[in-house]
């Protein structure tokens, strides 16, 4: 009988085991285009992962010769699942009388939302090594799928993508300039929970910084980046060049009208231009179905979402909450050319917007009273440069008239010179939007 | 045992045709997790569409009840067609041991590159409804595949493309401002030989419309523009009102550099950012893979590649032959304007092209030599205004010095005053590119 060779692991751990092991692969040869060619013997192990206690589990290794496509396979493993008593939708990591898991199919790799092939984690699982071992199989010699891919090419990144769009993968897509600290990962780990495949990229992105600003010297540590995203658990990191993502001939830019104009548009004209531009061709490559920003930079935020509905990508732009130091800076990959003086004064920015929000709790409402509570604060400390205390209506950030206000942000921006450099610092709250310290 | 019901239709022509169906039921029943309910009494039938001549089919209709995902089923079919005898790849419509198809998998509908359920031609195949009806269903309520879909809502459209990506098809996508003609069914045509699903859009953009431009009396035709389309085998037509492509707060706009400041750019100022702009939407929208464009506005088909390449999306701009009229003129939907003397004189812009082209056989290599042979022959027709008469690099349109050239494209526009609107007529042709009339 010609096919390919399927390699499967077996587990039980509820019942009468070795009998469930049996069965299955006794069902498993009975139908037409599959053959049993061998199986390791049984092993014994514990529970990996959480989950209630339980009994050991019994497990082995079947080898298969077939032409079933693998995604036959898989439905018909989870048949056979089924058919002894395992009971469906069950709690992650239940006891199950019955387990079945594609390993390797030949040399093929799957990257779908239903399969991955080879199985993710075959090598991290002496129940499945050892029953590989005894059937003669060289260990380094198997294929291992490697997170996160670190990926240069955007077309590459774009390949990739498509490959698990086609899979019918959610993609998430957690654009970043590197240099990557807590914040970034608190956006990793919801693309991670919400989506199939999470995808980072790290680009400090020229675009998007003036003639007078600190391009160069953006700090930068792929190696350490890298290592977070893992921790994350990224799939893919993209890291392209200057050179990979604008080529010599590059010209289009997108640009966005009055949410891109104050505040930060005010004080780095192009800025936001270079923010959508790049942006826009990270959505356009990796078309992700849902991308994840920091709330810290509000004003992007808003103008990325202006940019998301006008060009019509359909995606989910999701805004994460400001993560900060205990002390209340918010993290900012900046935050690390503050002299010390500068660092301990850099609390005056969540300083001001909390005295803000205590007084919305207390009542207040009215515009130019709430303002004036920040600004008192900011005056206080002499260290910084304030360059703008707003409130703005929290939906699109649009300016507000004098008088009563609801539903509003506060956004302040303050320089601070006595470092190697001058570091500006960004901090925003939407006021009432409970307490935060 | 429960599980959806699951019809299939079975097909046999060559040896033992009624074995082949029979051994194909009882191998289908011995899977785990599959029971065949019952079966129709078989019908012949002679084969549907071209092939080479054959014998008769034997056909079934059968119930099955299963858990089995359709995918899965369908990768069972193919197998058990191989068991049978059936050779893979196979030249289309040639003798099968054994034909099964899904016909439908309770209300589901699935609509993948591999799998369209419900079948999308079951109605018309007498050796189906046979079958259906004997076995006691009322054709009149099952369900049937519309095609074209006529779509309004870029959500919705949005979301067909996402569902077809997620089942792995090829998606192309054919922007139009509707008012069809046989120029854009070429388009639709050679997007149905290449792509696995064919997307047209008819939106007259006002973004591209200048003040006193013609924008309220472009043609427009949506009943004709589907039929056109159904005839060319399109699958969706997207056909959005203006309000529903851009909001009130609409306020991006994707600009495109040198490609897009001369000729076309220079005399309709703020075109082609319209143009960028609508179809980085459409690209945004849709996802497609590969986007077609005819080649007679060559200039807005050089910067629809300039902004694909510059905004990343991850497709190939596909440039169609112009199509034209028997005396020469580019099909165009302003053409209908035309009075009765300017359509008699609007050959001129074709034998301009063709005078150079003439002058290139005859070994002309001259950039302004070969431009004077074009405006001779615009000269000699009083009824045409020219707007331009360029010789540009093919590849990218870029300006060329003075001297010899080689890769050229000719690129003309004269407006004709004599109809009820003035018309504006565009046309170019590649030099050397072959003869053509």
């Amino acid at each position: 009988m010609a096919g390919r060779i399927v390699l499967i692991g077996l587990g039980s751990n509820v019942g009468d085991r070795a009998e469930h092991l049996r069965v299955a692969l006794q069902r498993l040869g009975s139908v037409p285009g599959i053959a049993v060619v061998r199986a390791s013997a049984v092993v014994e192990s514990e529970l990996v992962g959480d989950g209630p206690a339980q009994g050991k589990f019994l497990n082995a290794v079947a080898e298969l010769r077939t032409n079933w496509p693998a995604v036959a396979l898989l439905a018909l493993c989870g048949e056979l699942e089924t058919m002894a008593g395992r009971v469906r939708p069950a709690p992650r990591n239940h006891p199950r009388p019955l387990d079945l898991d594609l390993l390797f199919d030949g040399d093929l790799h799957i990257d779908s939302r239903e399969l991955v092939l080879p199985h993710p984690r075959w090598h991290e699982r002496e129940f499945v090594c050892g029953p590989l071992r005894e059937l003669g199989y060289d260990l380094a010699a198997l294929p291992k799928v490697e997170r996160p891919a670190v990926i240069e090419s955007p077309v590459a990144m774009a390949a990739q993508c498509s490959r698990w769009l086609a899979g019918g993968c959610v993609v998430g897509l957690v654009p970043t300039m590197g240099s990557l600290h807590r914040g970034h990962a608190s956006l990793m780990e919801l693309a991670r929970q919400e989506c199939d495949r999470v995808v980072a990229t790290i680009f400090v992105n020229p675009l998007q910084f003036g003639p007078g600003e600190d391009f160069a010297a953006y700090p930068r540590d792929l190696t350490g980046d890298v290592r977070l995203c893992k921790q994350a658990g990224v799939d893919a990191v993209f890291a392209p060049t200057v050179a990979q993502m604008y080529d010599p001939e590059f010209c289009s830019q997108v640009a966005v009208g009055p949410a891109a104009a104050t505040m930060e548009g005010a004080l780095r004209p192009g800025h936001f231009a270079g923010v959508a531009t790049v942006v826009a061709r990270l959505f356009a490559l990796a078309r992700p179905q849902r991308a994840y920003f920091g709330e810290k930079d509000a004003q992007q935020l808003a103008v990325i979402r202006r940019m998301q509905k006008d060009l019509g990508f359909p995606l989910q732009v999701v805004g994460c909450p400001i993560v900060r130091e205990t002390d209340g800076l918010a993290m900012s990959s900046r935050n690390v050319y503050l002299s010390a003086e500068d660092r301990a004064a850099s609390t005056v920015l969540s300083r001001a917007l909390a005295s803000a929000q205590f007084a919305w709790q207390q009542g207040e409402r009215d515009r130019d009273r709430l303002l004036a509570r920040a600004r008192v604060v900011m005056a206080a400390e002499p260290r910084a440069q304030v360059d703008y205390i707003e409130l703005r209506r929290d939906v699109d950030l649009a300016e507000l008239p004098a008088g009563p206000v609801a539903d509003v942000r506060m956004l302040i921006a303050a320089r601070f010179a006595g470092g190697v450099r001058p570091v500006r610092l960004l901090d925003n709250a939407r006021l009432g939007a409970g307490s935060w310290s």
